[in-house]
């Protein structure tokens, strides 16, 4: 796409004229989703110029057979592969009987697509000369209601200019669609029923293999001048059912189609009850009607803003950054449905075909534990302890016995998706962050029910795994982990990743220490997983054997510690010494070259520095940040998140401000090339997390919420909220001062600064 | 398959009882081949039970699409895949109107196949009771023609047993055929005519993309009692043609069904040719008859023989392993066409789909050398030459420059087919044998024409690639080589492979001391060679550089160099120690597992001592040989081989004995358990070296044929003939006393236990 097309709002993401060679992108950045469903911002219309369509329920996935070069013994069967639904968006309209597309208009002027955050909606309008040379002006409006989340509603208005014109509407449903991500182009959809009644259609359809029942539905209405238009017979086939509705448009005169659509699925409702659920929801859509429908959205996108936004003055784009990430975040998850999670692209691109990796614990917990109820967090973690089981068998498969578990690096249900060795067998810190999210949960909530109801058993299962996946050198004297890939998958099988050692010595004593305390305050709970588990004092001793006794790869010249063995044997040339034409070096250079190089993907020592900062003293930060950061190239969208928080911690604000663009820009500006296939959800959690952990230096440090609060020069003032232990507190920072105020009816103590502050419900204290 | 079902014998390969289960097995043992065709030992009739249908056409390929998980930068876009071509051996007989199937056969008794090596033949004979219950005796001789190589032969014979019967034969051309080996399941032929003429039939078809036309022809008849018995009309449609012969056979006579077959390619003919091209070749075969082409079949054989047998008295096992070996090695290349290379499969399986690794170079080169005119060992160094330019745009591909050469793992026409990054991008010692085969054939054959003619551009260009490829180490103060994958493909990723490490280092230093001696003697060459690579003084003393600091791991505590770096972190459990039940272990771990133990695959670094003997002293490598070997689980073809010559070479006899009998009946006795996919041509080359580097000690020192004699405990006696610079010498062992003889008018000295011996024509001299 052309970068830098998108306009600058507080509150709006806004493009302006039409460009074709925009338009697969601006699928991606318009998307729409309400944690049920997701649309891609695909044209209602017809379009023959190239287009990536996507419309996607959430849950609902096909576990396409693996493809690989060369098979390798312990690769699972099956990717899940997120799925393109069945279209319920498409109206086709005929302007005197020709169909009007805008690849093929004679001319297309006041293009404007407009995404309101504030409001949930996104409209598109501009006029158009089309190829029969009839001139109209179109407004589209177009959103998926967070009340009724099995529904969206589409309002298509035509205003006919210079001559009268007939204009046809065929709203449809098609479920002949395909995914672009296929591996062996199955077929993902079966068709068993398609059907319409009055107004109404439905077409049932099942995935092959999962068989997820779904019922996409719609309901159409045409008004003319206040007067509502029949329908008359559509096409009814297989596979596309459609309405359709006829009336010649006086010049100057507007004609409205409303469509209000979406999915029921099995999921959650009985497989036979899915046309009378959807007739149902449409009654519940149709008695509000779109104002009113809409009217309840603006209301929902307030009380969700009303917590979670983030304010920044004297700097539009860094707030129209923030703002659409946040918004993002909750158009993916809203976390109503414990069976689901975050996937890397939400619903706005096919890529990355499971829900959920490492991302969600290690980026998108902090920001659902600060702006929702700690509920939501719960769930996340609940859906690892519900795939407990299968990351047993994962690693099982892999030669690990003894109930250790390796999670899945991504997954839909537990098990395992992905199939590169270096990835699928190598990448095994997913284990600890998911270690880690259950003590971040705890430190932050105090919620340490989880812990012993469920967390312990996970806790165990992850340390066993440490203790089998490391091995005791001679030569080293130490423990060693070999054949890793770390956070930095710019290394593959490298030994003694530093992050993951560091990882796995921690889980391992984490596990130990809540062992300990659920035995003393829980004991039913510690004999239940006792006897469930058969942990010995034994094992919990060789453990701790592996814990004290781990390597880690440390340079006596440089004072830091080595990403892995024998990272300085490489050729160690910086990144500003690089040609700009070699990057990104993902898409310039061989994978070979990538490997020998010294150049980070993403955070990976730092990252462990984030997690475990209080482990280390600020000058360890410091080194460990001069040494790696002139090498990270940040390819990968988790990156400048982390590389921020800690350049903030260190004073540097400048570069702490650039990281912030950087990640909260990401995909309107297109950094990594690759927007039109869908967004970067998961990493805008890091975008959150710059600002509040970044610029707020907010933290939890013996079980109090502390602030660190700067701000970049480049903004007036900012402010954000946060929710600790259901006390909602706002702070507000400017160059001279900070303000926090409490809401609710209870007081609590902070830090700022490292000192000691009492807040009182409803008082503004400034610092 | 059933393991140990073959039957020994000196000269036969011999299968007794019929076993559906040995059926795919006993395909690939006794396939045929004539260097420019060759077919797995499916049966001529109908056989509705298990088959792997094979039959190849040297140097017809096909570019399959590349199939993986996850691209790279720098995979080739294509994988030369070997082809499964039209099917011309087919004879589908009917016995009173019933389809005869060895699959559905009431009984099958006396059922036996013997492919008798000495004569290039291959038989198979069986009583029936068919399905319909008749019953018949028959006997198939089947045999690829030396002497006209478009050409094959089948004689059936039935005879009919008990009852008098119809016997209908129809002997077809089939090119509906497939590949198993298919990635995207592309089609792969287009069949353009099909035709029949008198007792001839001819199918065009062409390779889809590489277009490779073809003509496959038969010539049938049938006689009875003496009788030529007329045609009638087969079948003839698009893809498939017959001819049908029907006979009433009488109780105890027999029917005997003569075909004669092949295929003519465009390869070697004009394309509008091929037909009568095709009719020429059967009017020859045709002109011998059967029997006549079978005793020049025998004839070809036995010269084939006289020189490259080697004979073993008292170890038939061991006989007939060698007997397999070196016949399979010569059915699969003669030598006769410079653009043909040795396949890892020869013709008899699909996999390891492109015709040349570095196998022939490290493993068949020797052979050939020693058991034909040199000429033909030239012949596979030029295919590298005629290679070069393709292997420097691969190299630059991955990011190199400056003429630097990266040969392919796996090619067809000089381009990279394969596409693991850890084999494709880092198994790049391939280069190293490359340039080590100049070496070792200037130093066997003394012909020094071919380095200024070619080999000097080779090794200049490989040169260039090891100097590039290394990068110098600041903390270790030498130049390392990051990111490769040793011979022992059970490390990837690794760094300072030593063999790797080695090899670049020898190579630098061969190409300078090589560019010296073409300078002095070939002065024209020289600047011929100069210009065209435009090769500095400069850029030599950077490479000379690079090979006088190369870095090489090593154990102090060991006194061995070590695999790579790290290899002691490795948990050093010997091989011994492993529960049979865990091998081979590539069948029964998870590949991580696999990677983060210490066990080879392959030689590694004692493949580097047996290519380079003379930079070590004995006691380094028993050393090495005592602290390598217990980790080696020889899980590919190619290492038993190189610890045989080791194990000889350290006097421990009858661990090289053990050595010598897994390379020997590898496929005999189906070691890796997959012979079903074709046998393992290349390392029967390494079983000629077991023997002849191996026991018989031999190597060229200083310019002399050197021989240190061992035998067996097992053996009586064995012999082998070498023809070393246009010398036959015919070297005998027993455990008494070894005899050399020389055959022609020459007489030549040579070295045996160190000492110097003449030999003179036709004289028997006793050591």
């Amino acid at each position: 796409m052309n970068q830098n097309y998108i306009k600058a709002d507080k509150w709006c993401i806004i493009e302006e004229d039409f460009d074709k060679e925009n338009v697969k992108s601006s699928e991606s950045i318009f998307s729409l989703g309400n944690g049920a469903m997701g649309q891609r911002a695909n044209f209602e219309e017809t379009y023959t110029g190239e287009t990536f369509q996507g419309s996607y329920i959430a849950g609902v996935y096909y576990p396409d057979k693996t493809r690989v070069g060369w098979w390798k013994n312990g690769y699972p069967e099956y990717f899940a592969k997120v799925l393109n639904a069945p279209n319920w968006i498409g109206i086709k309209i005929y302007i005197n009987e020709v169909e009007f597309d805008l690849a093929t208009c004679r001319k297309v002027s006041h293009f404007k697509r407009e995404l309101n955050m504030k409001e949930g909606c996104y409209t598109r309008s501009f006029e158009a000369v089309t190829s029969n040379n009839l001139e109209i002006a179109v407004t589209v409006k177009r959103f998926l209601s967070l009340d009724i989340d099995e529904v969206g509603a589409i309002s298509y208005v035509i205003k006919v200019l210079k001559t009268d014109a007939d204009i046809v509407f065929e709203p449809y449903l098609d479920s002949g669609i395909t995914n672009e991500d296929s591996n062996w182009d199955d077929k993902f959809w079966n068709t068993t029923s398609a059907s319409v009644s009055e107004n109404r259609a439905f077409i049932e359809a099942h995935t092959m293999k999962t068989n997820f029942q779904t019922c996409t539905f719609m309901q159409a209405s045409l008004s003319y001048n206040g007067k509502l238009i029949s329908a008359e017979n559509g096409v009814q086939e297989d596979d596309f059912v459609s309405l359709k509705f006829k009336q010649k448009v006086k010049v100057d005169e507007s004609v409205t189609l409303t469509k209000f659509g979406g999915y029921t699925v099995s999921r959650n409702h009985p497989s036979d009850q899915l046309i009378a659920v959807a007739n149902t929801a449409l009654d519940s859509a149709l008695s509000l009607g779109f104002d009113g429908l809409l009217k309840k959205q603006k209301e929902a996108w307030a009380s969700i803003w009303e917590m979670s936004d983030i304010v920044i003055e004297g700097d539009v784009k860094a707030q129209q950054g923030i703002r659409f990430n946040i918004f993002q975040l909750n158009q993916t998850y809203l976390g109503t449905d414990s069976r689901l999670n975050i996937g890397p692209k939400g619903f706005t691109g096919e890529k990355y075909g499971g829900s959920t990796y490492w991302d969600t614990e290690a980026y998108c917990i902090p920001f659902y534990m600060a702006t929702k109820d700690d509920k939501i967090a719960r769930k996340l973690l609940k859906y690892r302890y519900n795939h407990l089981e299968k990351a047993i068998a994962n690693a099982k498969k892999l030669g690990f016995s003894n109930g250790a578990a390796l999670y899945p690096m991504v997954t839909m249900n537990g098990e395992e998706c992905h199939n590169e060795w270096e990835i699928t067998f190598e990448e095994i810190h997913r284990n600890g962050a998911i270690a880690f999210a259950i003590h971040n949960y705890y430190r932050y909530t105090g919620d340490y029910s989880y812990i012993p109801e469920m967390g312990l058993e996970v806790l165990i299962a992850i340390a066993r795994f440490w203790h089998q996946r490391v091995n005791f050198s001679e030569d080293k004297e130490k423990y060693v982990m070999l054949g890793v890939t770390g956070p930095n998958e710019y290394e593959n099988n490298v030994h003694n990743n530093w992050y993951t050692n560091y990882l796995a010595k921690w889980c391992i004593n984490y596990a130990l220490t809540q062992l300990d305390k659920v035995k003393n305050g829980y004991p039913d709970d510690y004999h239940r997983i006792i006897g469930k588990t058969k942990l010995t004092d034994r094992e919990c001793e060789a453990w701790k054997k592996v814990a004290d006794n781990m390597y880690f790869p440390y340079s006596k010249k440089y004072g830091v510690f080595l990403q892995q063995d024998g990272f300085l044997d490489k050729d160690l040339v910086k990144v500003s010494a690089l040609p700009k034409t070699d990057r990104p070096i993902n898409q310039k250079w061989s994978w070979d070259r990538i490997l020998r190089s010294p150049y980070i993907k993403q955070a990976d020592i730092l990252q462990g520095f984030y997690f475990f900062e209080e482990d280390f003293s600020f000058e360890d930060l410091e080194k460990h940040f001069d040494f790696y950061e002139p090498f990270t190239v940040h390819e990968s969208s988790l990156s400048p998140c982390v590389h921020c928080i800690q350049a903030a911690k260190l004073g540097r604000m400048e570069q702490a401000y650039n990281f912030y663009l950087r990640t909260s820009r990401l995909d309107l500006e297109d950094y990594n090339k690759e927007v039109e296939e869908g967004l970067h959800i998961t990493s805008m959690a890091g975008t959150w997390m710059s600002i509040v952990e970044g610029f707020g230096g907010m933290r939890v440090i013996d079980d109090k919420l502390s602030f660190k609060p700067q701000i970049p020069d480049q903004w007036k003032e900012y402010s954000f909220k946060v929710n600790f232990r259901n006390r909602i507190i706002k702070v507000n920072v400017t160059a001279k001062a900070v303000t926090f105020e409490l809401s609710g009816s209870k007081e609590v103590s902070i830090r700022v600064n490292g000192k000691k502050v009492e807040l009182y419900p409803d008082e503004i204290i400034t610092v």
